[in-house]
């Protein structure tokens, strides 16, 4: 780059940098109020939200036809048009969401804990507000309303950049979040969307430390790999979503065939899909031919080593890569293991961290996965696919977390807190 | 810099960046056994180093010696000669501390949280250790002790950097830590220390995503500030002890002298010392005065707004520069305040966040403060000398933080861990 380009560049930063810093003052003014705001207010906000949404249903459906038309002419694959698609339920699903986070207790002034000091003060540990959140999101434009109605529960403001596939849909939700906010006599300001959707506007958030306290990045691989890498800012995200189960000796046969299919074919394209199924050698010929036939029917290609493909002559013999892989489509890597030690090592050394599972009657054994699988969310006799926020019972969530620092798993409204001492 | 000197420059960073990543590898390995191990050892280990440190006094005061006559060659100046100077006394308070550290409960394996899921499915949350540390400190040899000790009662590994300036205390100290983790039959490379003190180390371990999960900087102001400036790593962290304690109208005279003077003259040089004081203009001329003679009279000298200096007559006319400033000295600034709303805005706009106090009989407006006052720490009717881990009775702290993400306040054993769902 020549000086005149770099000059260029840089001041085109520095504008970049300024409006983030008008945008994120704006905010912190707005969530200063949040903090305080009554947890009935806040409701009332995501209940007039919800009910603003399904009245200008019409209007929505257009903004996100002309979104669609747009993308589709710029030869969106089917994927990424599926995924920014709204319909009916889609809206009345949206609309739901946020009433079903108004319905969650109050995230705000929970005593987390209390004691009295050896001398004699009373400390009680008590949960806040956060401050400001910025989500960066691509196609989806239901991370609008799932962001901002957390950011709004939480007492936090939060600055929404999306991609511009979806920026007409995502700009009018955003619209009304903010109108909402405004009839709960709340600031509008809680709730902003930046305006242009420039690739440098991400780093520029991105960098904005003291600005915005943490960055929620939704979206492909390389939108998270990009924020992973540059942010100064903390991050709350999940790279890969490379889900593993485990056929333990233990394992009823029926349990294991209905948890794994669900695991793997339920929904293909989410970070909860199942990518490596493990085997125990010793159900091999009684457990594994059997759910197997069930993929194979359901649509699934198989890719297994030399003993899996011994058990089952018709599987696709599997390459190295295949294991560790993030498919996110109808192929599962499987490997024959020869016991719960084998696959903890597997799934530690080849998994993301982020939702493993195993299979078995047996508890000492589920007891010992559980406690040495390192990821966010281990379970047993569950299906990964059940790794959601709504799932957990927690109203929403705006993404999981596979980091080890303040969130970990399903993000919800709880997550988005801190605390203080008294 | 020229050609040359950029890529020598370079090939060093990448040396540097070599070197931590043996270490954290190592680091690793041993963090994955700690995790894991019982708690009994973990404070068998502790145990065993407080044993240590008590039969090597001798050893650890001759490095100590070595330390101080290198630094006072160098032009040490007393405050910093004071933090890095050992004593029986002091090293005494070292095995103090671990042995409290090992008589505190376990952080690991508790469950946090637990509910059923609308599917029927039992959901816990149980906390687990973060992985690998890493603490950045200067000249108190203490930190690594501290530090090692907290680390080891979390189930964590930690790299421990420490200055030049205490490099022989603390790598004794260090090495001491390391034999009685091995001692407990738990991994020696729990707790290491890099070996050079060269500042691109630091650099390096600021970068080193990955291979430290979280990095804690123990020292001055340049140090936090460089931490906090280049880290990709997440920090937890206070750069300024900018603590503010206000005398409401329904304060009680005796306890506000007492506290006042307390919380300012203690100690002078830790982030808990009270720095600018509030004095609610409703009891400006019944109290004043004799808290400011009392100080006086402990040798404090205090910086007034007008209205002060009427009340008071002797002191010296603050600048506008003296409010939101960090004396670590026997200097106070000190301002008149209409009431408590005034009071809470100046503590948010000028304060540091870290520890703030107000001293009033009145519930009703402690709660408010209490409420409204955005900091780690707030207090009622306590000095905020009282702000550290040992006096809220966590056994230590590792230090102080006033950052949003995972941990605020003193950060103790429950601090470094984070947890998982199962």
């Amino acid at each position: 780059m020549n000086k005149t380009a770099t000059a260029i560049a840089q001041a085109s930063m520095a504008d970049y940098a300024d409006y983030i810093a008008r945008l994120t003052d704006r905010a912190r003014k707005a969530a200063k109020t949040m903090a305080h705001a009554s947890h009935d207010a806040r409701n009332q906000a995501l209940l007039h939200a919800a009910d603003a949404i399904l009245a200008q249903q019409k209007a929505i459906l257009d903004a996100n036809t002309e979104d669609i038309q747009a993308s589709t002419k710029r030869g969106m694959n089917k994927v990424m048009l599926d995924r920014l698609a709204l319909t009916d339920a889609r809206i009345t699903a949206i609309a739901d969401s946020l009433r079903a986070i108004a319905a969650q207790p109050d995230p705000l002034g929970k005593t987390l804990a209390q004691w009295t000091a050896p001398s004699g003060f009373h400390i009680s540990r008590v949960s806040v507000a956060i401050g400001v959140l910025g989500v960066i999101f691509e196609a989806r434009p239901n991370v609008t309303c799932d962001a901002g109605g957390l950011a709004i529960k939480s007492g936090n403001a939060v600055i929404l950049r999306g991609g511009s596939d979806s920026i007409r849909t995502s700009s009018l939700l955003a619209g009304i979040m903010g109108e909402a906010l405004a009839a709960a006599n709340l600031p509008q300001d809680a709730v902003t969307m930046v305006e242009t959707t420039d690739r440098a506007m991400v780093r520029a958030m991105l960098e904005a430390t003291g600005g915005i306290d943490v960055i929620i990045p939704r979206g492909g691989h390389s939108l998270v790999a990009e924020v992973q890498a540059n942010a100064r800012v903390p991050v709350f995200s999940h790279l890969d979503g490379i889900c593993h189960a485990y056929i333990h000796a233990a394992a009823d046969l029926d349990r294991a065939l209905n948890i794994i299919v669900n695991a793997k074919m339920r929904r293909l394209s989410i970070c909860g899909a199942l990518e490596t199924l493990l085997v125990d050698k010793a159900v091999l010929t009684s457990h594994f031919p059997k759910i197997a036939e069930a993929l194979r029917e359901a649509g699934c290609e198989l890719r297994g080593d030399p003993a899996i493909v011994k058990a089952c002559p018709w599987v696709t013999p599997a390459k190295p890569s295949d294991y560790g892989h993030e498919f996110l489509d109808a192929i599962l890597a499987v490997k024959a293991v020869s016991g719960v030690e084998e696959a903890i090592t597997h799934i530690n050394h080849y998994g993301s961290g982020h939702t493993d599972a195993i299979i078995t009657e047996d508890t000492a054994t589920a007891e010992r996965f559980l406690q040495e699988v390192d990821s966010a969310i281990v379970m047993v006799n569950a299906s990964t696919q059940f790794a959601d926020g709504g799932e957990f019972g927690m109203g929403a969530e705006i993404g999981i977390a596979t980091g080890r620092i303040h969130a970990r798993g399903p993000v919800g409204a709880d997550q988005l807190t801190c605390y203080k001492y008294m």
